[in-house]
């Protein structure tokens, strides 16, 4: 799966992936369908699932992959989540990647569920059956290797993928992840594991289908992990509205413009709240939104003689 | 709510969970539902609810609490999630404490909307709604602090709980959890973070409501916690199927029986495969299987002076 993810990004230049982590005030007011009917979870869950429509057809050319935010869907009960299911099926049918960020983690017979539930398949009598059926998932690697086998399994069964959470993007991420083992820290260690996990799943590019999640606020963070393990592709949160810059998130990329996806979600969706693009309907606002940031980062690697032209 | 629970503990002297990780498998053929419909994640998520339903009316008098592990509905779609939440609020109905196991886990903004979903309240408009609306929801704390304050603030807002993975019971959990730090291992410095997280939602019996994941399988390592986190109310899996003993569990626990909830699963969802039971219906041998392992605790207990009597 990560050879389809890297072919996409090189075919449009943009190693960028558009989170949609759509909430319900999110959607401008004048968008909002005006059948209101008495159950509101249903209501706001409809009006995200058009929303979200609206912008995967906006960005559906010019980025690889869209990252739906699991938490923003559950917050609107069981509708939420046929939203979530209904997302990820409209961009895969608009030629999308799909990055299920789910953060799931148990132990061994329970992370088996969860694969199937997301990246698998789920038994029923003789019946196998893709359930949400994302293209990558987001996992904790708390609990250790079997927590995360199960998902492994499944990559290298159906050709998918997964992004480990490494070193994650937010302020207090440093509480647990930064403590030191033998002059190791435990995101390093982390990466270790993953890179361990992966070997079995590199693809043609050199990365592995199991990937690590390091956040575009760690830049040193991300440096040093690049130095030791060169074959962990990297989903990349935390440019823009979490303070990441086009310069910091350069660690994680070889010459050739590969070894991350950068994440934006905020700025995206609310990208019609933005000065610059305040009088645009918000898929377009959205879609100016996504070209800027393209801009800033192909600008970012030409100046570092990163390219994708051969 | 740890109080609440508490005090069901004390009245059916009972520090037990039973654990709501129900397969579709795991469903006795003869109980089946005979109309299957053509939509097999619907035909095995309405069997789910109705098992469930049946097991909750054999032991909601001799338990204080169900466990519902998100994986087991998950893994059957929108479908399963929605009998995920038909069995959390059947087995409110019935009187029973509800742990949501879903071991969420991100960044604030985003944790603030798995809060929402699983013990607060979702806004939509001028509506606030309980979502799932579970007693106690279980989290993974490797984000840190701002990953957890969210559910924290639900805790005291809403009379809620959380029990955050300290130690788990699975084989690998000691890849990152036992690895130490200045003499302190990353899963004892996880338990001074709940301590710490939790100081402001201690309750009557001296046990905080923000409390601890700890496998039954690390007895060791539960006593080592227990010494120094007094405060700590412990959630033990690992009891059973996953090889702890009742010996094991004495270091959760105090004089008057409290400090810790035993979770059981699978040797009570599949009881009446056991021989012991195996001439008696799923319910009933579920109910026998309950009992059992009270007897277990309670006799365990009474050899080390423990006892729910005053």
């Amino acid at each position: 799966m990560i050879d389809k993810l890297i072919e996409q990004i090189i075919e449009k230049k943009s190693p960028i992936c558009v989170g949609l982590d759509t909430k319900f005030d999110y959607i401008p007011q004048e968008f909002l369908s005006h059948e209101f009917s008495t159950d509101a979870l249903t209501y706001a869950a409809n009006n995200i699932f058009q929303y979200n429509c609206a912008l995967v057809d906006a960005i559906a050319d010019i980025v690889p992959a869209v990252k739906v935010q699991a938490a923003y869907y559950e917050m609107y009960g069981c509708e939420g989540v046929k939203a979530f299911r209904d997302t990820i099926r409209y961009a895969k049918n608009a030629g999308l990647i799909v990055i299920a960020d789910v953060k799931r983690n148990d132990i061994g017979a329970t992370a088996t569920a969860y694969s199937s539930a997301y990246i698998g398949r789920t038994k029923i009598g003789e019946e196998e059956l893709a359930v949400f059926n994302a293209d990558f998932a987001t996992v904790n690697g708390y609990l250790g290797t079997d927590g995360i086998a199960p998902f492994v399994e499944d990559c290298k069964k159906y050709d998918k993928g997964i992004f480990v959470l490494v070193k994650t993007s937010n302020k207090s991420s440093g509480e647990i992840q930064d403590l030191e083992f033998e002059h190791k820290t435990i995101y390093n260690r982390m990466a270790d594991y993953v890179q361990e996990w992966g070997k079995e799943c590199i693809g043609t590019y050199g990365y592995s289908s199991v990937g690590a999640v390091i956040g575009a606020t760690y830049p040193q963070q991300a440096a040093r992990i690049r130095e030791t393990h060169p074959h962990i592709f990297v989903l990349i949160p935390g440019y823009g509205a979490q303070g990441g810059s086009a310069e910091g998130l350069l660690p994680n990329f070889d010459q050739k413009g590969l070894g991350g996806i950068v994440n934006n979600s905020r700025a995206i969706l609310t990208a019609y709240r933005n000065e610059a693009y305040v009088k645009m309907p918000f898929d377009k606002a959205a879609r100016e939104a996504t070209l800027a940031m393209q801009r800033d980062i192909l600008d970012t690697f030409d100046k570092n003689g990163i390219s994708y032209d051969e």
